[in-house]
């Protein structure tokens, strides 16, 4: 899979863009048209939030230090207060949140029992990659919402703090035992395909109900795949 | 140990008064002068939060629906808010947060251990009832904490929001199958032991190192106690 989506060479990015802001961009610009409702879209993204939110529950339970434990607090904070304000943009919109959230529950409960890990360092790996793959598509796609909650939305999925705390936390596992980033670098391939499906699930049908194809949203993904790349990097780890 | 503190007969409370600050109103008159310093307390309340959320995160992760993953979310969120002003209070006191902190952290992680539950019910249960007491006993003890100080603690350690989720979640528990609740009783039985060693073990030394003993320190755990065996009648829990 990571195959079919190899990134393409591109001319070396301006260096006022953030890997996220290049994903972001490249989502809102190949993929505004595929945009769902904004009822579908807060409710998917409200439970993914949940879901984000149980796996840094998790890495917070099973953290070996407590200066690990209080900094993922921290991170655990930011995707609940995400939550909440997409709960309350359903509300906004008149939707009732659990009914607007249910839709979704059985596909990303099965997605986050997948992305456990075996361990706090593999969980740490789950949290990390998958909490910034989703933002940077959550937050492009968002782009074709209404006016004024489009802009909400990059806000409120706006996680670089978490995303910075679990860089430090990986970064620190690594260098204490070196020899567990070949298997943290398995996880990690294996998880982006499952995290890439969920993306994908968000996508608007066309008018016959199909799902988009995947030439046509082959460039956004490309994007994406080069962010997870850079985070890969950034701790060492081959992608 | 129940029998030892049994709630002596008092004149009916004013109105006014809610469980949580009468208990909070006895912590505050008894034990006024066994307030630890401010580092030691903030280190414990601070590492006790910690606790408290993964037992929520645990609570969360377990719901069995939607509605209740969200709204337990909620109670979650309130207790790392917490852990946060406590963490901003020892940086406002020049103390490490982690080196205030560990010191508690192998006696609080035992006392998380022991009262995970055997599953969702049990949880909910534990997160209700440890977090009304400890949320009673530290408010009032830290009335004995310099002024200003006092009085952000109690505004961090206002958990009601949390306590109401959890409490309608546990009537629905109740209500779909009743015959539960003699087990979640028992249950609750069980955690108000270690509860109450959680907080005894929060009071300051004497002069030559001794803990106060039970007589000095019974007429407020009788308060927690009376608050905790309310917080059981409301879910109809024989205390």
């Amino acid at each position: 899979m990571l195959r079919l989506f190899r990134r393409r060479r591109r001319p070396a990015a301006a260096p006022v863009l953030t890997p996220r802001s290049e994903a972001v961009a490249a989502v809102r610009v190949e993929l505004a048209d595929l945009t769902p409702a904004p009822e579908p879209f807060l409710g998917q993204a409200a439970y993914l939030t949940l879901v984000l939110f149980e796996n840094l529950g998790r890495a917070v339970q099973t953290a070996p230090t407590t200066g690990a434990k209080t900094a993922l607090g921290g991170a655990a904070a930011q995707v609940l207060e995400a939550h909440e304000g997409l709960v309350t943009e359903l509300r906004g919109l008149g939707a009732d949140p659990v009914v607007a959230m249910d839709p979704f529950r059985a596909d990303l409960d099965a997605y986050q029992t997948r992305l456990q890990g075996a361990d706090w360092a593999e969980t740490l790996v789950t949290c990390y990659l998958t909490t910034g793959f989703l933002a940077d598509f959550f937050t492009g796609l968002a782009a074709g919402l209404p006016a004024g909650l489009a802009e909400r939305i990059g806000l409120l999925l706006d996680v670089d703090h978490g995303e910075r705390v679990l860089e430090e936390q990986l970064r620190g596992v690594i260098e204490h035992s070196p020899r567990i980033a070949s298997r943290l670098a398995m996880w990690g391939r294996r998880l982006i395909g499952d995290t890439m499906l969920v993306a994908r699930s968000a996508l608007a049908l066309d008018a016959a109900g199909a799902a988009p194809d995947a030439a046509r949203v082959e460039p956004a993904f490309n994007e994406l795949i080069g962010a997870h790349t850079r985070r890969m990097d950034a701790l060492g780890l081959t992608a």
